[in-house]
């Protein structure tokens, strides 16, 4: 991180509410995430779960918990019992997140936070305010962050991981707009091209490929879908645009990687976007695959990432 | 619902899979959603789950879960027990979601869907199409839409609930702008006024008032906060823009009102959007209330959805 991009108004705050993760500078963060090295960020709690999981099992990475035993009183029964059974959750392999649940959910395994953070860029940007200004706290440094996501294929195969060079707003120019005083000003939304390459370079049977990837703020309407609730263009129109958006090097469609790109680039945080293609928007406007294929497919980023994670670590093997 | 506003391509579809719900078109989405009437959507999963146990409890409604008893083999075990389970919780008055749960968590309660829709409105916006497309294809008719929210007060006290009488763009422009085809469309965000003051009209002892709600696609930046990871404006700049936006009639700020608004308008759905002041913007950014103040600062709006449904039944009672 750019130390000098962070905001100087954070050294006068007493206390720094981390609202939406239900943590504070007052707690230890320190203690809790000053070794973290990788900040992996994707869209739902169970892929949050199950990531944390994965680095566990696949590179023995130790699943952190910093609960504290409550005091031992009788209004505080279940707490103690809750505490109890995390500690045994944790011990039997399966992580326990830190922090509150209702916003986003936060694992800590070995040097790596899996976090989830919803759908869309306001919800994602949050996370990102959020978790940088935890970083800083804790005194970690040389982190990174990922995003590892679903997508729909511009032009790939479902099943295709699109590494991002750079994220696109719908015009299909490179840039996030974000509200300043009600003013708009643009932002750069380029990822570290040496980030992408090495991690394109590990990915061994998993097909990945470099493009850019357009961010929308919106499932239906503006990525061109047809069978939203309400719908305001032709098929032909839908093609052409897709084509159009293809032309300028658009590998696949999704709702954050614009806003993620922005805001590391502003913050000098090397980051990468790894989404799934789940279907070919060329082809069709569904998700038709079974649940099955869903969840292979959606294995594929979270597995890029972990081998991207042992190639930095000597020796490190992939079980 | 005008059935005008709905997109004719949905005729075609021989199944529609609502995504993000885990539902279709093929499942009995009439026995399920056909007598529909209120639509309450709310941020997180936990408010959805106190919303329907709040309409069971206080309007004596009936929790429904609509699970079958899978077929009795040894690989489905575990289905078997969660169904089980499923009907005890219902019996017991505690509410079961329908669908899946990675993405949004819906419950239905008497006429009444009480669903969570995240966090900003890319994510919002997902669940309208497809409650909507929902309710189409259950054949539901004359329903209404509710946010129920929390945000930042602009010169309200923390606690007060803001009736919205239109969403307003950080710009302080009453419209939300959605890119078709990577061009700017600007959609009207006016709420039905008539709703607006009924329910002002049944707020009993909440304090509530009629008022602008500016919605941000972000929590730090673009509502004006000096304490985000960056900041790129200064205090004085802050507080002309927050007197500003007071001149304009906005009362609150949050992350859905407007394209809510304008999905509800385009749609000739009847909505009301109920956002609690948990802080007053115009002397502060942190969120330090207790989490027990929290708590029963978003009780306010459910609360007073739940007098609005009595209100309209005749002889209906609040317990």
């Amino acid at each position: 991180m750019n130390k000098a991009a962070l905001n100087p108004n954070l050294e006068q705050l007493k206390v720094d509410f981390l609202y939406h993760f239900g943590l504070s500078s007052a707690d230890d963060l320190r203690g809790m995430f000053g070794d973290t090295k990788h900040v992996a960020m994707m869209g739902s709690a169970d892929r949050a779960y199950t990531f944390a999981q994965k680095l566990h099992d696949q590179l023995g990475d130790p699943i952190q918990y910093f609960g504290k035993m409550p005091e031992l009183q009788f209004g505080k029964l279940g707490k103690v019992m809750e505490h109890i059974w995390n500690l045994l959750s944790v011990n039997l392999g399966y992580p326990v997140p830190i922090g509150k649940t209702e916003r986003y959910s936060m694992y800590k395994v070995g040097d790596t936070i899996s976090v989830s953070h919803g759908m869309g860029q306001p919800s994602h940007s949050i996370l990102l305010h959020e978790v940088t200004k935890m970083l800083h706290y804790a005194g970690a440094t040389d982190f990174k962050y990922y995003r590892l996501g679903t997508s729909g294929g511009v032009g790939v195969e479902p099943g295709t991981v699109v590494v991002a060079d750079k994220g696109l707003a719908p015009s299909g120019r490179a840039e996030y707009v974000i509200d300043v005083l009600g003013e708009p000003v643009t932002l750069e939304t380029d990822f570290d091209p040496d980030l992408a390459q090495y991690i394109l370079g590990v990915r061994g049977n998993i097909e990945a490929v470099l493009g850019s990837t357009m961010s929308a703020d919106d499932f239906y309407t503006v990525q061109a879908r047809l069978d939203g609730a309400f719908c305001m263009i032709t098929p032909e129109e839908k093609q052409n645009y897709l084509q159009k958006l293809h032309g300028l090097g658009t590998r696949n469609i999704e709702m954050e990687a614009a806003a993620f790109g922005a805001f590391c680039k502003k913050m000098g945080i090397p980051a990468a976007c790894m989404c799934v293609a789940l279907l070919n928007r060329l082809e069709g406007d569904q998700v038709t695959s079974t649940p099955e294929q869903l969840g292979a497919f959606s294995d594929n980023p979270q597995q890029l990432l972990i081998q991207y994670i042992a190639s930095t670590r000597q020796g490190q093997k992939v079980a």
